[in-house]
C-alpha cells in the first residue's frame, strides 16, 4: 500500500522548497512531493508565484497535476492558469469530472474557453457543453454528469457487468440510480445492497426510493434538502424527470462553508470575497463602501444634533447619553436580525405569521427593554444625582429597545422577501439606521420632557 | 417502490392534524403519515406537545419511530422522553445506530440512563458504553462503532462474503477498512472497487491507503480534514492505531452548521444555544448580558464624558461628533476581527507571525483611516463651516480607525491562543471596548487641540 505521509507545512520546508525552485533542483522537487497527498501539494503552492507553481506540476504525472488545479481556490486558479496554454489545459481538463471540468471553463476567458473545448475528448466535450448552460448557483452547475444508471429489469449479475463497462468513468460512487427507457428516475440501489443480494435477484426487488432535485433548485436549497435526509449524494432531474446528473455531498459542504462565510462577511460590513491573506489594496477597497455608510450616518447624525445645539448648551449631560442610547439600539437590532436569519435558514417549520412573530419580538423587548431602563435609571441616579434626566434617559433607552427590535425583525423578512440575503440585516448598514433613529428618539424625549 | 410522497407542512394539514388528535382518529393519523419520510414526520412534530406526539408515534412502526425520536434536535428531545418509561426507550434504542444511541443516553437523566442501559441488547450495550466515554465534542464523541472490517489476505469473495456477515449490523457503508490482527487500520477499500474486481483477486491487491483521525480530534478539527480530503466517511482510531469507529458526513455537516450557527450567535450577542421559537422568557434572558454589557459601557461613557463637561459646555459642537467617532471604530474593529477568525478557520496556510499580519493591518488602517478623514474633513467643512472642528474630529477618526484595527486584529488572536472562540472578538463585548477606547481617544484629541 502506498501510504500518504503527513504533511505540516512549515516555513523551513517551504525554504528549502524555494530554494530548489531557484536551483531548478528537479530531483529534490519531485522526492519531496512524492507521497504527499495533492491536496497537501495544492496548500503548499499557494505560497509561490505562478510561474514557480506551474514549474513544479510539470515535473510531477498529469493526474496528480489535475487533482491539485481542481483543488485550487477559483481565484488563484484564474490567475494561475494564464501561464498555461489551451492546450495544456484541455490535457488536465479532460482527466477532471464534468462539474470540476465546467467550474475551470466557466473561469477561462471567452476565447482560451473556445480553444480549450476545442481540445477536449468528444465524450467530455458533450457532457461539458451540457453543465456549460446553468448557473453556478442552481443543482445544474453543482451537478457532475459521471454516474451510474440501471434497469429495473436487470438482474444483480447484469447489473454488476453494467457497472464494471460504466465504472471506467465514474470516479467515486456509493449509488447506482434506476431508470426506465426513457431515462426517467424510478429509485436507486445502495452499493451495498448490490453486495450483498443473490445474483439472480432483480434491481426492482432491491429499489428504493430516492430524493431527487431539479436542475433549476438553488444550491441553498439543494443543501438544505441532502441536509435534512442525511444523502451523501442526490440524483438531479430535468423538468421531464428525466435523470441528468448527480450532486455529491463534498460539492453541498463547500456550499455550506461559503454561505456561512458570506453571511458572516456581510454581518461584519465586508464587500468582496476577501481573505486576510489578499492585498493591503483589495483589503482597503472590501472595507471602505460600508465605513463611508457609517460615516455618512454619522455625520448624519452630527447634524441632527446641531438641531438641538440650544437644547445641549442649556444640559450640556444630554450628550453624555448619546453612546449609551446608540450601543443599546445597535446590539439589540443585531441580536432581532440575527435570530430571524438563522429561522428563515432553517425550513420545516409553519409559518406562523408575521404578526404572531412580531407581537413575539415585542414582549421580547418589552421584558428587555424593562429590565435595562431599570437598571440605566438607578445607575444614573447613583452616578449623576439627577433624577429627571435619569428618568428620560431611561425612557428614551425603553422606546429605543422597543423599536430597534422591531426594525432588526422587519428588516430581514423584507430582504429575504425580496431575494436579497438577509443576513445583509445584520450589518453595518442596518446599524447606521438604528443609530439614526435612536438619536432621534432619545431627542424627541428629551426635547418634550426637558 | 415505495414512493415518498413530497410533504410540505401546511397550517391546514396541521390543524385537521390536531383535529385528528383531539378525537384521536388513529385511522386518519396513519393513513395521513404511512407514505411521509419520517424525517418529515419529525418536522411535523415540533408542533404538538409531548403527549400528542407520543400518541401518534406509538400508532407507527417501531422502526419508524426510531428514526423520528432520532432526528429531533436535542433540547425537544430530551422534553419529549420524559413522557417515555425506560424500557419503551430501550426498545427504541435498539434499533439506532450507535452514535445516535449514546447521543440519547447522554441526553437523559443518569438515573433513567441506567435503567435504559441495562434494557438494551447485549451487542448495543457493549458498543454503547464504550460511546459514553467520550466528550461529544472529539472524534470518539463523533463516531458509531458500526463499520465493516476485512483482512488483507482475504478473496474478494471471501470479503464479500463477510461483509453479508457484518452488514445486517451498518445501516449504510460504502468502504470497508482492512485491519491486522491486532486490529490495526492498514487501509481500505471502496465497495466500487470490490464491486467491479475479479473475485480471486486479494484485499492487498486493491487496499488504498486512508485517511484516519484519532479519538481525541475536536469535532471542529475532524470537519476540517473531511472538507480538505472530500471523504464521505473517516476510521477513527485509537492511540494504539487500532480501528474503533467511523464518522460519516452528515455528522460532520452538522458540526459544521452547528459552527457557523455558534459564530453568527456569537457575533451578535446571544448567549445560549437560542431559536427564534423558543419561548419569550428564554429569548430574553439569551439577549440580556450582552446587553448589560452595553449598558455598562454606555454608563462608563457617560461618566467618562462628564469629565469633559466644561469643553462640552464650551464648545457644544464637539458632542455632535461622538456618534461618528464611535459608530466608524466599531465597524473597523469588526471588519478587523471578522478577517482574522476567517483566517484562523482555514488551515494550511504558512503562519507569517504577528508582526507581518499586523503591519498589513496598519497599512490598510492607514490608507482607511486616511480616505476617511479626508471625506470627513471635507464633509464636516462644508456642513458646519469650522475648519479647526473639522481638523480635529478628522485627526481622532484617523487615529480611531488605526486603533481599532489593530484592536480588532489582536483580541480574536489572543483569544484563540487562550483556546476561546474568536468568534467573540466580534460581538458586543470588544465593540463596547472599541467604544470607551473611540471616545477617549477623540477627547484627548479634542483636549489637547482645541
Amino acid at each position: 500500500m502506498k501510504e500518504f505521509v503527513e504533511f505540516e507545512l512549515t516555513k523551513e520546508f517551504r525554504d528549502r522548497f524555494q530554494e530548489a525552485l531557484d536551483q531548478k533542483d528537479n530531483g529534490f522537487i519531485r522526492d519531496s512531493l512524492k507521497d504527499i497527498n495533492p491536496v497537501d501539494i495544492t496548500s503548499l503552492l499557494y505560497e509561490f508565484n505562478a510561474d514557480e507553481s506551474k514549474y513544479t506540476l510539470d515535473i510531477l504525472d498529469l493526474e496528480i497535476r489535475a487533482a491539485i488545479i481542481k483543488d485550487l481556490d477559483s481565484d488563484t486558479r484564474k490567475t494561475f492558469l494564464k501561464v498555461y496554454t489551451p492546450l495544456e489545459i484541455s490535457n488536465i481538463v479532460n482527466l477532471l469530472d464534468s462539474d470540476d471540468a465546467a467550474d475551470i471553463l466557466n473561469e477561462l476567458p471567452i476565447k482560451v474557453s473556445e480553444e480549450v473545448l476545442s481540445g477536449l475528448d468528444p465524450v467530455v466535450h458533450t457532457q461539458v457543453i451540457d453543465l456549460l448552460r446553468y448557473d453556478e448557483n442552481v443543482a445544474g452547475g453543482l451537478m457532475a454528469k459521471e454516474l451510474i444508471k440501471a434497469r429495473n429489469h436487470w438482474t444483480v449479475v447484469q447489473c454488476v457487468e453494467e457497472i464494471r463497462k460504466q465504472a471506467e468513468q465514474v470516479e467515486k460512487f456509493y449509488t447506482v440510480f434506476v431508470v426506465d427507457e426513457q431515462d426517467k428516475l424510478l429509485g436507486k440501489v445502495a452499493l451495498q445492497d448490490l453486495v450483498i443480494s443473490d445474483a439472480n435477484k432483480r434491481v426492482a426487488d432491491i429499489i428504493e426510493d430516492v430524493v431527487s432535485v431539479e436542475t433549476y433548485l438553488s444550491d441553498t436549497e439543494v443543501a438544505e434538502i441532502m441536509k435534512k435526509y442525511d444523502l451523501e449524494s442526490v440524483p438531479v432531474v430535468n423538468v421531464q424527470g428525466q435523470l441528468v446528473g448527480r450532486i455529491t455531498i463534498d460539492d453541498i459542504v463547500d456550499v455550506i462553508t461559503e454561505q456561512a462565510d458570506e453571511d458572516r462577511q456581510l454581518m461584519s460590513g465586508i464587500t468582496e470575497d476577501v481573505e486576510e491573506d489578499d492585498t493591503v489594496w483589495k483589503n482597503t477597497r472590501a472595507r471602505l463602501p460600508w465605513l463611508l455608510i457609517g460615516i455618512f450616518g454619522g455625520m448624519l447624525s452630527a447634524r441632527f444634533m446641531g438641531l438641538f445645539e440650544e437644547e445641549l448648551t442649556r444640559i450640556t449631560a444630554i450628550a453624555f447619553f448619546v453612546p449609551l442610547i446608540q450601543a443599546t439600539g445597535g446590539n439589540v437590532g443585531i441580536q432581532s436580525s440575527s435570530l430571524v436569519v438563522q429561522s428563515l435558514a432553517s425550513t420545516g417549520y409553519v409559518d406562523e405569521g408575521l404578526w404572531k412573530r412580531l407581537s413575539k419580538v415585542l414582549f421580547v423587548a418589552l421584558l428587555n427593554g424593562f429590565f435595562l431602563s431599570v437598571v440605566v435609571f438607578g445607575g444614573n441616579w447613583l452616578l449623576f444625582g439627577n433624577q429627571q434626566l435619569s428618568f428620560v434617559v431611561s425612557l428614551a433607552l425603553f422606546s429605543v429597545v422597543v423599536f430597534a427590535s422591531l426594525v432588526g425583525t422587519i428588516t430581514p423578512l423584507i430582504l429575504d422577501r425580496f431575494g436579497f440575503n438577509p443576513a445583509v440585516a445584520s450589518g453595518p448598514f442596518i446599524t447606521t439606521i438604528n443609530d439614526l433613529l435612536g438619536l432621534t428618539m432619545y431627542f424627541l424625549t428629551v426635547t418634550v420632557l426637558l
